[in-house]
């Protein structure tokens, strides 16, 4: 299981705001079922990688359109395979590193 | 204002766990005085870029010990002029977005 | 057509020197007869976006192994659907600005 | 000795082109003096972690203006204490480990 986080970012759309197409990429997210939380700098996803790639694909294309015809996408992924890596698990790693000093 | 997510990896450590490496950095922050919130794929912090960019080289630097010799730091800067940019601004803005349709 | 860094580095493996799994990577790579060039921080490959992260899932589960088992993956993904963009066309539409003052 | 990669984009333009502002952030850093190196998707530069960040502050910055409201600068910082990282050098690793099989 990996831990993926994506942001996706129109180029040239002479609006600073993205708000609405992050909305839209969220959209896009929602019906594949898979788990995920917003941040302030991008949407982190858990989930098999590829099925987490084949999402991310489509909010990448489904950013472009009349006024959109160039997309900057970002994905780090964290993959382990000695033990099950969720959203939540590797935030409650930290708070116990951080608690038990 | 400036919104910027950091994560700091340490290479070649024998461990693939990091936490207690991340619970480190998170220490670093906390002196800095500067806002900031975790995620599951890194730190997300706010303020003056030049402030939050020297509090990052510290992370960075305070990373290297007897068992780490390679630092991986992957740093995204978001950064607005046109108005105040903030972590709960962002995430507002494209809840706002998926509520009003 | 899009053009798209990655970077696939194994975590906790005990050695700070990863160019073996970079080979290892590079490898996979031809395999798919995708183009892509070198460079100091990553490969960029340029052609289809399905087709490529197709690729980097590969060149990722390939470097779990024996002694691998975390591995970060960072991809950077640029796209433009209003003219053909390449590795070679971004380089020269710097190098043109530059030598146009 | 720290490698990093940096990538700049204004974001909002009315323009999918940001040939200029990359040479105009190429310019920024030509005046550093630093090691530095064009690349499909950024710039890689060689030096001190500090120097560079400090060039980058200013390169971001000098991306504002009067079209530009808001930029996104993404930044990868590699750095090894146990010997000297260089853009050469690591490129060197990787093509020692293809011939030498």
């Amino acid at each position: 299981m990996a831990v993926v986080q994506v942001s996706v970012v129109p180029v040239g759309t002479g609006s600073a705001s993205i708000s609405r197409h992050v909305a839209h990429c969220v959209d896009v997210l929602d019906d594949t079922g898979l788990r995920y939380r917003l941040t302030p700098m991008g949407t982190v996803i858990e989930g098999d990688l590829r099925d987490i790639l084949g999402a991310i694909a489509s909010m990448h294309e489904g950013t472009f359109g009349d006024d959109v015809v160039r997309v900057l996408t970002t994905i780090i992924v964290d993959e382990r395979r000695d033990k099950q890596l969720t959203m939540d698990g590797k935030l409650e790693a930290v708070h116990r590193r951080r608690e038990g000093r």
